[in-house]
């Protein structure tokens, strides 16, 4: 079985085929022109896949295609309702697909598409019932896959993890309300969480990998943090808090085997993953007769997006 | 097409066969008797469910049993892994009842099986996608049902509703943690904050309609707003407003079709669900572009659990 996987991204559009077994073939890569209309980029897209598929023999026929696209994502009827990124509103992606080229098309937010790539392929394979996937990069992005299924609720406008509230009247978020979890556990938020303990510490060793690193962003606590700064370890510590509970709000609510981290803070590994635990750990409603979910780090890489993309079709 | 629903609470045992339409037949009742061993209790509710089947003519085989039972129930196996009310632990029930009865039996947990009962009879009866359910109460119970069928994650031990943090820190609540929805939006945390009102305001007209009522309930702030008391609210305004934080955190997580209200709180009705569609609108993620989350009150009343533990194995 094979079925095209595309990664839609603000700046380029990244697609493969993917078969049952998970393994990509040769990857196309399409810029993204701020000059094009929606319906112009569209059509490129359209005719590069059609040429990446007629290019290539995949030994069987390609039985689907599946884009993984940032926004407001109407899964249902394959409609992107908005995106701020991409300036797209009210596109009929699957429509055109499917009438451009034939093939079942199905459309989802990026980061339901990259859980269920993980889900299947990645850190949660070994997992069958809940898996919640939490991307901490420029905001706080978030999947939950059901029996292997992607959950986004009505007209898929759920699964928007980032847009809790942890802190009762806390952070003004981008999204309107107070307090969300992108806004304390994201990587920008962990970067100006760091520049806030800095401009209180001159001393503090941050200053130091900061200039090193020649610009201040989430890894500078981390790193500063593993050469003894107390300071950096306060950052780090009451970063470990906000996801902390966001993540405990994400045990009791869905009991997932399997929580999935990615994203720019996700590289930390164990030593981010470690901590978690040992924050979560006994908070966990029921326990200790509640089932165990684990914390573990993305395994994809680069390719989540396309992979999960393609999975939206392939099971 | 009859089922068996049986609602298992702390003080009192209620059944009642149920058909495909909702139609509830004569209702048994067990005492539960507190010095009974849960074993001994397994067996009253064996005989009496056994007797009632014998004793009734329902027109049809009864295909199924179903039990909505208080704490942690891991649904999948049909065991009540502990329930504090009960003192039940480790109690296969729905291997007991098939070997006795013979008929196939599942169990659930109280409140994802009265928003079962709520999405296909009661206020959710119009919504196909999903549906979430407070229930507020002594505590803040939760149920999600997705599809027409009950999400409750790993072995059942999610859709742990009241126990999301709200605020960051906050008042300890029972089950361990900190800041969770239950410690702010249940009836007992709407007294506890009527008292400290109070407390702080000799003068308040609370006092005098707790007096009439013999004691301080989550009713007195209610009854003093309409009559123009100031403190009062003050009192409804803040509730509103933790209540309406945790419906924004499950509209942006389930994007549910509706969030069903239940427990001793929902008996405001319109004047609940008006204050809090108030609080939450323009709040949600992606307004006004993502679907419309409405807020209703439940209308099964008093046998929400039996028709919703029916439900379990009606559909």
């Amino acid at each position: 079985m094979i079925c095209i996987g595309i990664d839609v991204g603000g700046t380029s559009i990244k697609g493969a085929a993917v078969d049952e077994k998970g393994k990509l073939y040769e990857r196309f890569v399409l810029p993204v022109d701020p000059s094009c209309t929606q319906n112009e980029l569209m059509s490129q897209l359209i005719d590069m896949t059609r040429n990446y598929i007629n290019s290539h023999d995949f030994g069987e026929k390609v039985c689907g295609i599946g884009l993984g696209i940032p926004g407001l994502i109407d899964s249902t009827n394959g409609i992107v309702t908005f995106s701020d990124n991409l300036r797209w509103e009210d596109l009929h992606v699957a429509e055109l697909f499917e009438k451009e080229l034939g093939i079942p098309t199905k459309i989802s937010n990026d980061a339901n598409a990259a859980a269920l790539g993980e889900t299947i392929f990645g850190a949660g394979k070994k997992y069958k019932n809940t898996v919640v996937m939490l991307t901490l990069g420029t905001g706080v992005g978030g999947g939950v896959v059901i029996n292997g299924k992607i959950f986004d609720g009505n007209c898929g406008a759920g699964a928007e993890l980032g847009h809790t509230s942890i802190v009762y009247n806390g952070v003004q978020c981008a999204c309107g309300r107070r307090g969300c979890l992108e806004a304390y556990a994201s990587a920008n938020a962990l970067t100006k969480q760091t520049i806030e303990a800095m401009e209180q510490d001159k001393k503090s060793l941050m200053w130091e990998i900061a200039k090193e690193q020649d610009k201040i962003t989430g890894i500078v606590a981390w790193e500063a943090e593993k050469k003894g700064d107390p300071t950096a370890k306060k950052v780090i510590d009451q970063y470990i808090s906000y996801l902390g509970e966001g993540i405990l709000d994400y045990c009791n609510i869905f009991r997932p085997e399997c929580i999935v981290l990615s994203g720019g803070v996700a590289k930390q590994g164990t030593n981010l993953t470690d901590r978690l635990v040992a924050y979560c750990e006994k908070q966990e409603y029921g326990y200790p007769r509640a089932p165990k979910t684990e914390i573990k780090v993305a395994e994809l890489g680069y390719d989540s997006g396309i992979i999960g993309a393609a999975c939206i079709l392939l099971k």
